[in-house]
């Protein structure tokens, strides 16, 4: 098969410039006589590799220079661990909105390492709107307030940052980082699994407020301890130095494409795009969340039956449309409209229901 | 430059056939029509590539069936922090082994979780022998005793398994796992991270006997408790595939070559030609350490001053033997001798090391 397009919520699909240069590179990069994969991490070829990354990021995000960016192994549920250790006390208030899965993960990981306050929930409505700001049940002494600031799952973002006083924010933006700008400032913490929009799996971004790296937390390793990764600029122990690698690719890729203005505008156009056509199909797709805060990067639809649901990923794939599979947890249809896929994949897409309705409606 | 000869510690160099194979499928693994990279954990095609890796390690190191294999994101230190965290209760007591800058490290992520007990620490002597066993201050109501195989930047390595009771022994065999045949049931834990023999940097490979999960442990998130990524076939969170991949590309590699006695043949003849040109050299190279424990896997050694190290780095990076610099916390000069280091490398290596002391003897 040649390139499909690949809608997969994550690992997801990359440009194929970085591919490209990725397989250029994979015997030899950069005239070193051996694949990037195969160098010392502490190496300057390796290290500037790694300070590139960073600084293309703090560009293409606009990270601010009293935010530390760190590059840690691994995905987002360690960071969702790791955050009541280094921000925390033990036992001490943590607020936790949680708006689909991936918020319900971020309280498991917390629980034992803090009082976790459920400031707002949306399961009851089973995560089809964001409750309220101004309801939140929001704790005065809280080490921190967390949100996710887009659900993969339940295809449920938020668009506007909540006011939540000086309890710092935090926020796991695994699924939305780079889809447009951020105001890092409004956050404390902002954290992100590269493998949606940044690039590979494998390897997470954390970029926090430096005074936050003076909080106590908890007694923990140091391989746990963020100030001691930010003071060894990440490399405290041997990091995924491909990963951080491809990463820095993508980063670079996106700042050529024309930054993050420019995949805000791409990202709203396939958005609007595909929730049309499902709002357009007389009820043959349907998409239950609130339209204010509907998902921009994951889209679930479902179609009348779940043997039709099947049946269309199943038509889809052959016609070059991959990984359209909902979630286990929600089931039906899920489109993930990260960076790194074309406004073509989506016309395609768009085109394929229309015909699969014509066909089943 | 064409491939050079790369005798880094770690991440260190793989097998050409590996990478050329990864190379072809960058942009379209196994004709989905996608990179490996950008496909799901949880997709049919993928967990079959990490069962594939699974049963060909087992295949390779000889893993009994009441051992678990777990594949884990980052490298040994993380798992020297859960080690404690999962094998002892808080501030129980753990004996550790000291032999090199390792093992120190080793003890330095439990301190925090037990009380950790120096059994046996070599550091007096300089790290260049192994304490005897029979002198060794072991705890009876010790969790574990924890030792570490191979001392990358020491050069020091254990040539026989210790006895230590019914007390489970727990070992880093990061940089020599899959080098010669081990007797995996004399373990209660084998860990090691990926990037010396066992392929690529980002991901580690956690060998524990079953019975040792149901240890209660200490308090832990979800994503800190092997037991929890047991259950769920190391896919609890996004495991890092890609690195998974190359992993299991560079197992099935050692198996086509002859697995792990072929393999310990090869590296004890490239140790023995490696320690037979500096022992040969009358004192133009030095090695300290005590032949018996001498380590196949790592030969640190010294010219007669620093500023000759420098230059013997330096003339061998342009005569295509990369990577040679000594670890900074001892200098000198290190080769690395993994699996993935062909026999021709060492001859190299050995013909440069006579030149250069013809010219500067």
């Amino acid at each position: 098969m040649t390139r499909a397009f690949n809608f997969s919520a994550g690992p997801a699909t990359l440009p194929e410039s970085v591919l490209r240069q990725a397989q250029a590179e994979m015997l030899d990069w950069n005239g070193v006589g051996a694949s990037i994969v195969e160098i010392s991490h502490r190496s300057a070829e390796f290290i500037a590799v790694a300070a590139q990354a960073e600084a293309d990021l703090r560009q293409l995000v606009g990270i601010p220079d009293d935010y530390a960016v760190l590059f840690l192994a691994g995905g987002a549920t360690t960071q969702q661990a790791l955050l009541p250790l280094n921000l925390a006390g033990a036992g001490q208030p943590v607020d936790y909105v949680v708006t689909g899965h991936w918020g319900k993960t971020a309280v498991k990981q917390a629980r034992p390492y803090a009082a976790v306050n459920l400031a707002a929930d949306g399961e009851a409505g089973g995560f089809t709107d964001i409750p309220a700001a101004s309801q939140w049940r929001l704790t005065r002494e809280a080490a921190y307030v967390h949100l996710t600031a887009n659900e993969t799952i339940h295809g449920i973002e938020f668009r506007e940052v909540p006011e939540v006083g000086a309890v710092p924010l935090v926020a796991d933006f695994s699924s939305s980082i780079a889809s447009e700008p951020i105001d890092v400032s409004r956050y404390g913490v902002i954290y992100a699994g590269a493998q949606k929009n940044l690039g590979p799996v494998g390897i997470s971004v954390v970029i926090i407020r430096r005074d936050l790296l003076e909080r106590a937390g908890q007694a923990r390793a140091d391989i746990f301890d963020y100030r001691a990764h930010a003071a060894r600029d990440s490399m405290l122990n041997t990091p995924p130095t491909w990963n951080w690698y491809l990463l820095g690719l993508t980063v670079k890729w996106m700042l050529a494409q024309g930054g993050v203005a420019e995949f805000a505008r791409r990202n709203a156009a396939k958005a609007a795009l595909l929730y049309a056509a499902i709002d357009g199909s007389g009820g043959f797709y349907r998409n239950s969340v609130a339209p204010a805060v509907r998902s921009r990067m994951n889209v679930p639809f479902f179609l009348p039956s779940t043997e039709m649901d099947a049946r269309f990923v199943a038509e889809a794939g052959k016609a070059g449309l991959i990984a359209l599979k909902g979630h286990k947890a929600v089931g039906g249809i899920r489109a993930s409209l990260y960076n790194a896929m074309p406004l073509e994949g989506v016309q395609a897409l768009v085109a394929f229901m229309h015909d699969f309705q014509q066909r089943n409606g």
